[in-house]
């Protein structure tokens, strides 16, 4: 047998595809405990973990929307839900599609958002993200900081590093994250609505299909959004890598499993999880993710993660 | 650049190829300290972290002697210290070559051990080690398991396994263990002589040009060892393996980094660290590790270590 096929096959068999739920009791692991998991390179949740935090008890829509009356924030804008995302091109080719980013008044974004969901919004109306990550939530979102704990405790100790970021995530179910890794461990923690996650771990790099997608921006010209591609900056172009402004991205999607595959993909046995408002995720650094979101009554989806860089990772 | 040679090279730019020491005061790390090397994958000492032990305290050639006078222990025997180890076979071939095995009674074989350090033995004599990795210090040596821990806390307490194997090895100067790589989380205690450790972490298995190598035995006929080699048993052979009796090895050898090179064997940086007695070593599984020993005063060198497998190990 193919030894990357044997590797994936193995991994499944003994490790099944179901993510560990710690006890039901919302009871955060010891350092220890947690420290086995990030030894494992394995996910977990921690049903109801965050449910005490302000956050989870006191935030709706009118409470954010009063709280951050005077703020503005980054918004990220596509036509379809789908930012940095694998989408077709002018050209037909399948290219790598970034948001356009524009500062929006926090209350006009927040009713668009919720607008959006509850269909009061022409069909095709573009899709509204608050998903900067650049630790937004010490930052843009100061003040609404004090509701959500400042570390997480466990993995601070564990890792003996706080948060690299903490950021704060608003949308509604027409956005989708596709799936993708980084080399962080992250922390998920769920606020108001759903995020649904689908995870395959890094040795499912030969099934996932990664491929150099050309870069592409959306701008706002007028009243809508077209694609331009990324110019390289002249730094990048002295450098004389010819011009490639690629980005290595995976292309097959797990939820359209026949498509784009590589002769690995039908081996890989995507782990799914729903995370519920107070729930927590433990999802290590180099997984691969998928996220969508299922948005609350009030038609918004909340959550915020916490991300520790591990400079020594794992070379093997 | 080779992906493959920027991985080895990035790996020793951050993590150097100096062993890390716990602090001198011979105080274990916690299980949660240790948890963090096993995450990271990095092998630790802590010098005098065992000097309390019986064995460490209270063995001594006499002591061993008198102690085990009734026993009888499986001993390797080979014309040159080179048990397991790659060696020129019959045809002038690269062969793997299994020591002979054979019960001698304990005080006999002590004898031998230290007449050969003390050059009372003629040159070319062949070499013995006790060396049996089968729990040999639970069972073999059962009567002295008492001078040591029964266990390593910090290990069991992290990994929560109690030790697949306790071994214990005996020898002197003459024998050498060839690189090579267990899956086993690993932890040596020095009791007497001096154990000098060569190690490189997994990824430069690039490096070590693991070469499929026919398997030979030493055996013992009337005074001399000669070499045969080894039978496929039945069931191997009915496998329809084509009588392939070979293990890949790595042929590449540290201390003669010349020879049998890679294209990648210039990049590996050997770590190299000396064990004395009451030191412990942490060997992370998978880690090939090329061990040499000095004997003591009285002409033995004297080691313990211990074993956990780890099921679900990382699959990156």
């Amino acid at each position: 047998m193919d030894p990357v096929a044997e590797l994936i096959t193995s991994y499944f068999e003994l490790n099944g595809h179901i993510i560990d739920e710690l006890d039901d009791g919302g009871t955060e692991p010891s350092p220890l405990e947690f420290m086995r998991y990030v030894a494992r390179n394995t996910p977990f949740v921690v049903r109801r973990g965050a449910s005490t935090w302000p956050a989870v008890q006191n935030w709706s829509v009118p409470f954010l929307k009063k709280t951050l009356v005077e703020h503005t924030v980054n918004v990220a804008v596509t036509p379809n839900g789908f930012a940095d995302a694998p989408t077709p091109g002018p050209d037909g080719d399948v290219i790598f599609a970034k948001p356009w980013e524009e500062d929006q008044a926090f209350p006009e974004f927040l009713d668009y958002v919720v607008k959006q969901e509850k269909g009061q919004l022409p069909k095709g109306a573009e899709t509204r993200y608050a998903q900067t990550q650049n630790d937004n939530l010490r930052h843009e979102y100061a003040s609404v900081f004090a509701h959500v704990h400042k570390d997480i405790p466990f993995a601070r100790i564990a890792l003996q590093r706080e948060p690299e970021a903490i950021n704060l995530w608003i949308g509604n179910s027409h956005s989708v994250t596709a799936m993708h890794r980084d080399n962080y461990e992250n922390i998920y923690v769920q606020v108001l609505g759903q995020k649904h996650f689908v995870l395959l771990p890094p040795l499912c790099q030969p099934c996932v299909n990664e491929q150099p997608l050309q870069q592409y921006n959306y701008k706002r010209s007028s009243d809508s959004l077209t694609m331009e591609k990324e110019e390289l900056d002249s730094e990048a172009r002295q450098e004389g890598d010819g011009g490639d402004n690629t980005v290595p991205f995976a292309v097959w999607d797990p939820d359209a499993p026949d498509d784009n595959t590589t002769t690995y993909s039908s081996l890989a046995e995507p782990m799914r999880v729903t995370l519920n408002p107070g729930d927590m995720l433990y999802l290590p650094a180099m997984w691969y993710h998928k996220v969508s979101q299922s948005a609350s009554e009030q038609g918004i989806c909340v959550a915020v993660n916490y991300w520790a860089i591990i400079t020594t990772d794992n070379f093997c």
